[in-house]
């Protein structure tokens, strides 16, 4: 099958932010300090070893649609849509807001294109069903640190 | 050799605990949340596999002695001597306690029904002090999070 | 995402149901007899592993999706949509039957609220689709025993 | 689930390829000469693990939906959609073109199916989608071998 | 060495056996129903894993000796010695006999053609050593299940 | 620890029965024939490992104890508890009888001595309870194939 | 195939010396003692894993066979061309003696009845190939640290 | 110990460039086409996952030192001594040299800061001749492709 | 479970010997020289492995009991039951009787202290049993080097 | 080659430290308590299971410069510059404040013997470079749970 | 057994082949140069693996036929029947034929000794087999590459 | 990097004794016998395995630099360091003694060449110094077995 310029578009957009997403994620692996340090610190790393996992199946997706991906780092850095990450040392508590928010940002994008993509190649949407339920569970599992809790009534 | 109705109802009594431990160890590995989450999920989910490993022993250990145990759902939550886990989501401190406690009303059942099993039947009483040194063990590790240090002089 | 009350409540009555089934399927191991012991035996495992994954896997959906997931042995012995099992020892025949038949009951719910759970969240409905599948070939290969052959025909 | 005979025929009508497909495979990678001989021969391999597990897995999910896989050579051979593969040994690229073109086919029929499919059983559809993926990633790695550059503007 | 046109020949009709062996034993996999279905169904897969690695070292010494093998399916559906497999579902103790009566034929051309190979190359002929043992030890581990004692007195 | 004549001898007379044991398990399980010829055939080989592993575990012991073990087939012949096995070929059922008599006389046996060790060693007894509890775990197992179910009330 | 009676009694004999073997390599594997005590008594059952697996394997060929093996202790202590092992402690050097003339005596044997069993079943002479090749190396290996060099020249 | 600025920067200099390898070389990965394609393609990948876990390393030998590392995408594409990779599928021998000549830059640039590292701290050092020694082993495999033999006279 | 003194103190004992002898194992493994060298040099790291490990099942254990190890060189050193092991290099034949009477001292406090522990904590009790199992089994074997053969009259 | 009085002094001044931190790693890991328990018990475990490693790698080459290593608990306690480790419970601020300065003054000593090792033998510099780098990296890492972040300007 | 001059000499002639066979494997590893040279680097790595394992096999074969090998690489260079490698870089193409000619004449020296070897020794003779079916199928393997596709007739 | 003619020259030099030195590693380990023939026997193969790695390494190493080395047999037979090893059987005493002075005129070597291969690449000065420190661990090892002690007081 050969990819629409639309369809080869929109999984561009997700690829991009999926290259950025270990690149931060590495980042944040290496200069979180503070309380809970360890757990933070392996944390990150099981996020980067899923991402980097999911956005290389996703460029080999688009060449096997006759696409081609471009993940280079300036491509990146200026198409991303997840804001940059600060500078230097960074506290855990803020960085498990930081992380919990480019998470957010990257799952918000797919579900964006989930339906152009699944109308055109719904085998490609099923691609992207397992990155959403992994960054969503990734996402709780980062965030719950600096929740308090709720009692049932959702 | 064929187990008397007391050795059977002594066994049967730790199963029920055991198989709502590891119950209540998932529903708290789900509801948890705050400061060392992850940790604390973590833990939970050990203390869960160790103790449905204790519950499949026991109750085929059970069998070899020629009783039936009963693992249902409705025995294990009318018979257990746990007290039943709160709903909804629970702070990782309260958490913490809550299943000390829980590991505590275990062994303290387990210790009771000790010398009966042991004058019946040696064999069973060991398997009993494998789950007591493995549970007091857990119980220590996820208690020790809210301790403070007191100096050696026990 | 945040789970409305509707999907919340669909996820959680496919969650009891599977917790339902592996403390049935436990039950089962212990306390089957007969012709064929250990291949039953050893089946009914395979099943209880399986689906302590899935409920695993679905409860940390609906934490991903801020829902709150009730796993309780009270609970789940209240609402589940599955038939009790019977105390004591089972013949494996009849075992055969009763599992082939809480499997069957798992797989109807978890059909019941497919459409409603895909129209608001495709991902946790692919979640499903993995249940249904590897539940109806549980089904099939634990029925099978009890099967004659018909010819092809369908 | 029990399938309608439009279903039970259009997945045993993706089967017959995939049997046919590894059984080419294989032919492919006994008999193939030239440059480039070591990672072809190896990469036949690979597909042919692949495409044998489909196979099983499709076969097993018409089983569980009560319909009867009928994967004997004579009806692979009468049934497939894939041309015939020729005889004798075969030169490296024209293997290439010739495993390019039976994948190719072989996707084609599912996606001709796969609507159909969807429609009655979901689940049977998302099990179609691993095989487009995998195969169409398949095509892609085999005929870049082929292939000469050409720049993004899809 | 090269391969005269008879050892050449010799081999190939081994081949086809092979070839047909597993294809009908996952055939027979798929679609045993009846009373110990888990073992046999299991039993026939560890066939197919090994007749599957036979065929490939058979046509692979075939390629050592400069011969081609010929393994498409009209090829093995024409000139096997195996009688074909029935369609749609088969009981677990014909399937048994069918099974049995297929290692047998396999068998019996591999020992017509032994001592022809045996002449020309004895290497060729040591492999063909290993399938026997094999196939055989398969035979009486399939057959076993229909048979009654015998008392010692060969 | 030097073991007295006393202690030497309970456990050697230990040491033969374990011994004939697992060479009874292999007989057992090369010449078993019938309905579900494959299950026991496997899970006699299972006994036979665990026993190899008990008979070397206790022959160990006795070194560690400055005792002599006597494992030789001519002892092991006269002086085993165990009836001796039945020439030729033995029907499934009967095999099941007759391998869960032998894993009784063997229990029964360690269960006469258990006493005296105990008061000598209790070390050494805390061995014998493992080999009580697995051997009484098998003796379930291989049993439970020719049972019919009791309801409980034990 | 079906063994003749001769094929039968030549296999069964080299039967009875395997199991003799594996038993009288544990005998010294326990009662050892003296320099180099932790070699001898290692390579003693590396020794016993081996013709352990041999026994087994020759057995199970035997029922391919449709023989009938017979591998009880009263038939293997009657029966074997092995000379009985001493009982108490043995020496390091004196053990190494006795066990490489047990191997040689096993080896002997299977040479004798070589020619015969290769005469009718060329497959079962490539298994005792197998025994035989293993056999002499750890003869070989075993005796080694009893002799001292002789130049090239033999 | 605290690096100083010189030491900071100088590995900061390193790491950029190793980011933007792992970068480059997943781009290539993606997108080259052409003769000898899967050695090219599967080669990439397995200097990714050394590059990957070299700037992991030096990041964390960084804040060992009390450095702090950016590995920002920004950071990368702004300051690495590599020339950017061209957009677009590649041709194989194009992409042979393309990615030797950035395997070159980057070790040209570890050997320029070299000196001045070792001199501060030569653990440091240490760490880096891993990286010489791995990136030149790399860029001999990928460039001995493009090379046409020497004789000995070097 | 809170320990009492007596209980906590006697525990104390044996942990102060285990860690004691798992350096004197170090210090003996480094230094020792002459003939079977390697042999002793294997199996001295084989004890260190076990008792590193049983010092730490201890250790934990006392925590488990709310008692307080003190496991630091200091105390170690001034409290162990073993004598000190020599300085410098060690003969091989030395090495044996000198780590055979240390693993002999060790065993003997166990032994002295067991009594008390069960009165208090079986549980406990039987984790000293595996300790003693092991350690005499570790000093047969050490042992058996230096020994020589007596016959079977224990 | 043969170690001088200095170079083997300073191995053993090396040696000592390492010893010494492996028994205060384990003191701390046993007797820590308070909010992020788990974490810090694992990390204090991993520091035990590099020590153990490098104290044993650093004596072998001391033995292979023919260097005598003293590694005994007396020698250890009077001659480690490490200072001892407090009795008794320890709060988790605390302990990692006490590991990460052992862990600082091991490393400071490394590096005051470093260049006398070097000049002598640059491969024993080269095994402490080693030890350097991830004793290092074991400080930053327990050290970062107390930290606060700083920013970008060293 | 004890081999003859003659059969000492026959399996010393293979095994200076082989040892030279494995030495010029690993030095066109090393110095091959051009297209494909990553497969046929690799392709080389596996020919050395298996060879290096033939030649200790076939060395311990004459050991314990009490033969005495000699594999000193004097002797290897100045009595194998393999014509010298060329020195310096070889080109891939050109290499494929040297290796592919190096193969086919280890072979023939073995297959000119096998009939000797076999009448004195079958158990060696069928080592030999193993030889020949993986040193041609390596051949077949490596040669490949520079083969034009024939069609079937041989 | 492209090396000297100085630095190939000194890094050719120990490549030839590395060769040289699993050529007789291998030759030893084969026609030992005497006291302690297994260790030494499994010693020898445990350098072999080592030495070969090494050479694999710095050969590819001379590759990444640029040079070409020359590994043929009758190369290493006329330029190796090594004295030759005698013909025929050799005691396992004098083989001791051969080898530690074969692995200490290797170290010799490596020691002679390192200053220079240092100043012009001190990566490859590192690999150096890991052959070095293994080489001279084997050394010991093996000489080991033929020392007498000598007390502390270098």
């Amino acid at each position: 099958m050969h990819a629409s310029i639309t369809l080869s578009n929109n999984l561009q957009s997700v690829l991009v932010d999926l290259i950025e997403l270990h690149i931060q994620g590495k980042q944040a692996h290496w200069n979180v300090v503070g309380k809970n340090f360890r757990d933070l610190h392996l944390q990150l790393d099981e996020i980067v070893v899923d991402v980097r996992e999911f956005s290389d199946q996703l460029a080999e997706r688009m060449r096997a649609l006759e696409a081609i991906p471009d993940g280079r780092s300036s491509t990146v850095a200026t198409t991303t849509h997840l804001a940059p990450f600060p500078d230097g040392e960074v506290d855990t508590t803020e960085t498990v807001d930081l992380i919990t928010e480019r998470l957010g940002s990257a799952v918000d994008n797919i579900r964006a294109v989930h339906d152009a993509v699944d109308e055109e190649d719904p085998t490609s949407a099923d691609v992207l069903h397992v990155f959403i339920e992994k960054l969503e569970q990734h996402a709780w599992m980062v965030g719950a640190e600096n929740r308090v809790p709720k009692k049932r009534a959702n």
